[in-house]
This record gives C-alpha cells, sequence and structure tokens, in this order.
C-alpha cells in the first residue's frame, strides 16, 4: 500500500479489554498545484496517482477545458507538482483558486451558483442506464477499495460506463480528491468522456455533481444522500442523480428518464 | 425543520417496485461571509445557526482570537452576513481565505502544516476524561441529530464538558460547519472554553483538529476513522484523538495520558 497508510500505536478499548495495537490509518498530506510555477491551490490528499488528482482537479474545477492542454505535471517533490501546459496554450494561473465558481462575488445564492456552472458545463453525450446497472454500480465500486479496507478512512470513486464497466476507480481521504483521480485517470484514456456516470462512497453535493457536470459526465451515483442544491443542479442539466445505492435499491432525484428497465 | 430540509419528488426503485414519493432532503446553500463589508469566505452550509456557524468559523479559522472582538453579526440577506467588530478592532479581511494554514506558500508538507497550526493554537486547559464518558459520548451525539433522521445527509457535531454534558450540538452538510456551529454557540456562553471535547459524526480528518486546538478545545472524538495527519497533529500538541467510538468501545490515537479510568 506504500504511504496510503500509515501506522500507529493505538489503544484499542473494548468491553472491560484495552489492548495496545499498531493500527492502519489513510495518509493526508497537503499537495500543492502549480501551473508553469505559479501555485493555484493546495488539496489535502492522500499521496498515490497525485497526477490523476492534478488532471482531474484542473478539468473539474474549470481551470482547463480539455486534458490534451497538459504536456506534462512535473513532480517538484512529495507535496508539490507543476503543470507544463502545450505550446500555445496561457493561462491566467493566478485567478485560480479553490471554489471558484461559489467564490464568485456576483449575487451568491444557490440559484447563482447553478447559473455559474451553467456557463461552464460540458454537455455530457445522450445515454441510458439499464436498471440492473443501477443496482449494481455502488457494490462495485466497493470492490476496488483496498485501503478503505485496512484503514477505514478513505472515499472512493469510481467513473463507470453505462453498461457498469470501470472506466477508473480512485481513493482518497478526501471526497473530491477521490473524484478528481478518478475523472483525471479516465481523461488520458479517452476525451470527450463516452457516457459514463460517476459513482462516490459518499454524500453527493452540489460539488460533487459540479465537478461531473464540468467533466461532461452523465450522472451521479451515490451511497448515502445527495444535498438539495445537488438535486437542483443535476434537475437543471438534466444529468442522472441517484442515492442511497445499496443492496440492490436505491433513489433516483433527477433524471429518471435515462432510466431503462433491464 | 424550516429550511433545514426540502422536499422534493423521488422515485425510490426497490427490490421489484418502484414508487414515487416525496423526500427529505438536506438543504445546502451558499452563505458569504464579510467583515466590514468585505468578503472573506463563502461556505456551502445548511442554513439555520448562520450566526454560530460565522462566530465559531472566525475562531477556527484564527481569524479572531476572542469571540468577544465581534460586536455584532448582521444579515444582508438569506446568502449574506456582514461581521461589525468592537470598536478598536481592526484587521486586515482581504488577506483572508478559507485554508489559509495549508495554503501558505512557505514549503507545504505535513510538518510545514502542523507547524503553522502551532503558532496559533489556543493551549486547552488541563482535564481528564472518564473513560465511561468517552463510551457513552457519540451515542449522546445521536441524540441531537433531528434533521439527519429525517434526510439522512447532516453531519453533526457536538461540544461537550469532560463530564459529557453537551455545550452545544449542530448540525450542517458540511462536516467543518457543523464543528465551527457548535464551537460557534459554545464561545458565546463561556470563554475561554472550559475543558471540552469535539465529537464529530465524520471522519476525523487534519481540518478538524486544527479546528477544535484553534478554539482550545482538548480533543476531538469520532465515530469513524482519523487521518494519519490528524493523528499527528493531535500527538504534537497534547490533543486527546478518539476514532471508531461506537458502541462502547473506542480507539485512542493519541491522549492516552488524558483517559481515567472510572
Amino acid at each position: 500500500m506504500g504511504d496510503r497508510s500509515r501506522e500507529f500505536e493505538v489503544t484499542k478499548h473494548g468491553a472491560g479489554a484495552t489492548e495496545r495495537v499498531r493500527d492502519a490509518v489513510a495518509v493526508e498530506d497537503p499537495l500543492e498545484i502549480r501551473i508553469g510555477g505559479v501555485p493555484i491551490a493546495v488539496t489535502m490528499r492522500t499521496p498515490g496517482d497525485d497526477e490523476d488528482l492534478v488532471r482531474g482537479f484542473l478539468l473539474t474545477e474549470g481551470i482547463l477545458l480539455d486534458p490534451r492542454e497538459v504536456a506534462a505535471v512535473d513532480r517538484i517533490d512529495d507535496s508539490r507538482v507543476d503543470v507544463r501546459l502545450r505550446e500555445g496554450i496561457d493561462i491566467d494561473a493566478a485567478q485560480f483558486q479553490r471554489n471558484m465558481f461559489v467564490s464568485s462575488s456576483c449575487g451568491v445564492c444557490g440559484k447563482a451558483s447553478i447559473e455559474q456552472v451553467e456557463l461552464f458545463v460540458r454537455p455530457a453525450p445522450a445515454f441510458a442506464v439499464p436498471t440492473h446497472v443501477l443496482r449494481e454500480l455502488t457494490a462495485r465500486l466497493g470492490t476496488h477499495q483496498p485501503t478503505f479496507a485496512s484503514t477505514g478512512g478513505l472515499h472512493a470513486a469510481g467513473l463507470f460506463a453505462v453498461d457498469g464497466e470501470p472506466l477508473a476507480v480512485r481513493e482518497d481521504v478526501g471526497r473530491h480528491n477521490a473524484v478528481d483521480k478518478s475523472i483525471g485517470a479516465a481523461s488520458t484514456q479517452q476525451w470527450p468522456l463516452p457516457p459514463t456516470l460517476l459513482v462516490v462512497s459518499g454524500r453527493q453535493s452540489f460539488e460533487i455533481v459540479q465537478k461531473a457536470a464540468l467533466a461532461g459526465v452523465g450522472g451521479v451515483v451515490g451511497v448515502s444522500a445527495p444535498s438539495s442544491l445537488a438535486v437542483e443542479l443535476a434537475s437543471k442539466l438534466n444529468l442522472l442523480l441517484v442515492g442511497f445505492a445499496r443492496d440492490a435499491t436505491y433513489n433516483v432525484y433527477a433524471g429518471e428518464e435515462r432510466l431503462v428497465s433491464q
């Protein structure tokens, strides 16, 4: 597992007994992302798949519109990477910061946040999902969570084709990092993305649906609950939004028309 | 419940059956925080207890060192509040942004992040926790989660005295917001805080331990897993850090010497 988990001395207090053991803990460490030498963001992430993370982050935050604009992701050290853009591609890196959509100063409110995302969204290709695929997706995600098994401390996110085949599954202590890693990994294989669904182990917040929309992902499927703004954004953008997908049951909050009983 | 949850039309796909129902979803909406008219942060939060959220945020992000520096939190509209400081208190609001500790440009790495927090930490008063209190804390938190019960979509955080008495318990779609709300609410009752523990429904990340440390909270207790950097920060600051606190069992990752068998 390398440095995705680290062992610590832990005291386990059980029913009436106490034992001192070594326990694996998910690693969390900052990564500074630079573009052409200019720091644009620091994210607390689990090391590993850093290049996927950076490529995904640039897409899902709307900093780049095409993954092929990246010439290389150069590693400076364990905590810093520098993105080199292709010749002729020039961006004002200094203007970018995390949460730039919601922190825009013009009329902040749920409606304004949705309108901001609409300006940058990449329309997803048309698709239909067989209901039998939806019944299996979160279980499939679970089969790709090796570090969760040892630490209990990681989120997983996976990009799956609408027939249920995984394109990329990644883990991280941060929900949004796991999403960026899986989208970044898939984007290097095929771009624009084919019809895909983002499957997440955690809650489906506005930020997660926003990231899917900016990368051209067709829907978000999660084990847990969506937020109100996530439902409203998915409805507005005609994305599929599925929550509480467990044990072959699930709730459809938006995009019901994408489903095909099968 | 007011606007902490909102109802949506949802299709529930069960084993062989499908039904259309109205389902309660946790509300997520942006709140812009201004100080003296200058926007310093936008957070995606669940409405309600906005003033607690703002007061806690200012403390746990190290923007103010004393809650009594706030003269008033004026509401501009549903999505904006403006903090008025007491006469004679002047800060350079424009320099502040979320995650200012980890995004400081000098030598970003886990060790540097911990050293940054050390500069701003408020030492917690000496305390000892009876083990029987630790066995009950997360169950006690659960009794204060009304909106989670209806939506399944909210985190809870509570500040508890070391004898197990709750000072303030709050809910939010964001883990960090729930923490800020509970600390903000408690800080208006007593400051500096008495010996307290922060109890959280989610994972114990670096950010959560950092927030506790900056407010002078003595420890963090969670239902779920801590991250490596959270363990390292708690060890460095002599905070109690307890994870996987469920069904009267728990793991102590740091600060074992705070416990008294009882």
